[in-house]
């Protein structure tokens, strides 16, 4: 059974990392989690920040084996396995829960628009009944900005009343505070895990019960996510919050996921990094410079250089 | 070397016939696209009606060997091959590709959102280089309601210059009249194939220079879809534009996709065929019976009960 503590604190959408033919490259990404894990971020491969969607079904299985094989702990990890095909999803949570990982994180199917909650409801219950594992726990994924298809509170509701404990826990990656509030409210004291995706509403997050944060800060700034998911009740927790919420707007005046990987590829000095996948467009030399000499001296990558070169 | 006269006329991308379990019934397709054939429509497999961005690329790439096993002519087909991950969309084009088909329907990879046209223009470039055969034709994929990707003017300027001959063509489902007939203005007269995804607008493309039409309710009505694209110089053209018209209004006082499906249930007797995969919801015994009865008697499906039961 997954651990229910497993699950909290900071958890990076790990960036997926490419070699010159775009093919994902396994032993780098192994390095880059090892790197997280020892510095106290959980594991979410394949979400958005990782490219996931830009991957094959065949390529995101080839990588989650790659983790597990390499020794990474699965109770660490939550691997996104929404997909909009029905039979994907299926297999790579299927994958997941084989491997023994924690959870997963689960898109709703996002190709069409304005579906309904009954739609949805018998997309996520198809997926639970095929995946047929009592050690199944899904994280739903609200992103209604990138996916266009948002998880009302009555579908959310319905799942979680029809699959209690299967049902485990949220994404919510609106960025929209009363969403946020209105979740903890109604559905944090069911144990169900609320993560925002932002870190920018972590402290009051954390003050209505949430379970951690699951933010793309947290491949570069995983430390003090995790600092701020602990220590919240601290006196210094206001000043936490703003340092966070400054990082990140230093990261958001560039296209975010390009500008995540750009700051590995810099302080890993391996431009490797990178490269992206399309339809994302790797930073240009003047916004790599431009990053460079906004990003904080202290960034808490320290330690990376020396264990991606490992 | 594809005909370029096999792309014109009504095109149906074919609704997927679903088994109970929900797996694809190749089966039940290759009827439906037989009897389609034989009514003058041509095939666009895996289509936005075909729900085919619910199915796997596995399960696509063998109801495709299925349609070609089955004795189908490749020439005559126009499949979708445009997914989310480069790596998917490269591997269904090329089995079209090399399974002669006249061209592929090339969605933009659709995730993520307010992507750059450098972005779009690296997605089907690249996609065009890995698939590396001079056969190749696309047709690019415009459906900014459901993709939340638009193809801009730009774009398609760029595409075109690039890889004349491969860029062939575009499906403007966007049901935006302007857009189409800017489209038709710039790009017809270099000989790119446009399409409306919309038989109301079709009259107006004809006139414009289009090649044909790409619509849904080519499943169910191509044989007066394709009338008009063959006779729209004739004097009763606007009467027959107001069948379409109507025809399609009919069908969009419910949800589409479902309701194509239960229109051939219905013309049939075949209830399978009403099936949908999640996230579509079929349409319950009250919608059912709404539509038989609005479905206009005289319904060109005649023949297509004798055919799906051979």
């Amino acid at each position: 059974m997954p651990d229910a503590t497993a699950l909290t604190g900071a958890i990076a959408p790990v960036v997926t990392p490419f070699r010159a033919d775009l093919s994902p490259d396994p032993a780098r990404l192994v390095r880059l989690c090892r790197w997280l894990l020892a510095s106290g971020t959980g594991l979410a491969p394949f979400g958005t920040t990782s490219e996931a969607n830009s991957l094959s079904v065949g390529e995101k299985l080839a990588l989650l084996d790659a983790l597990v094989e390499a020794g990474l702990p699965p109770q660490r990890m939550l691997p996104g396995t929404g997909c909009c095909s029905l039979t994907d999803t299926v297999e790579l949570t299927r994958r997941a829960v084989r491997h023994g990982c924690a959870g997963v994180l689960m898109l709703p199917p996002f190709y069409y628009k304005a579906v309904t909650d009954d739609g949805l409801y018998a997309s996520y219950s198809e997926v639970i009944q095929r995946a047929g594992d009592a050690r199944l726990r899904i994280y739903l994924y609200h992103i209604p900005q990138v996916s266009q298809v948002p998880l009302s509170p009555t579908l959310i509701e319905r799942l979680l009343d029809a699959y209690p404990g299967t049902v485990a826990g949220i994404k919510d990656s609106s960025g929209d505070a009363d969403n946020l509030r209105s979740l903890l409210a109604r559905f944090a004291p069911r144990g169900f895990a609320v993560f925002p995706g932002t870190e920018t509403l972590l402290l009051m997050a954390m003050r209505g019960g949430a379970a951690g944060c699951i933010s793309a800060q947290a491949n570069i700034n995983g430390t003090a996510i995790g600092a701020l998911c602990r220590d919240w009740q601290r006196p210094d927790a206001e000043a936490r919050q703003s340092a966070l919420t400054a990082f990140r707007a230093t990261i958001q005046k560039f296209p975010v996921i390009p500008a995540i990987k750009a700051t590995i590829a810099c302080s890993t000095h391996d431009d490797g990094w990178a490269t992206v996948r399309p339809p994302l467009v790797a930073l240009d030399a003047g916004q790599r410079a431009a990053l460079a000499a906004a990003l904080p001296a202290d960034l808490a990558l320290s330690g990376l250089e020396a264990v991606v070169a490992a």
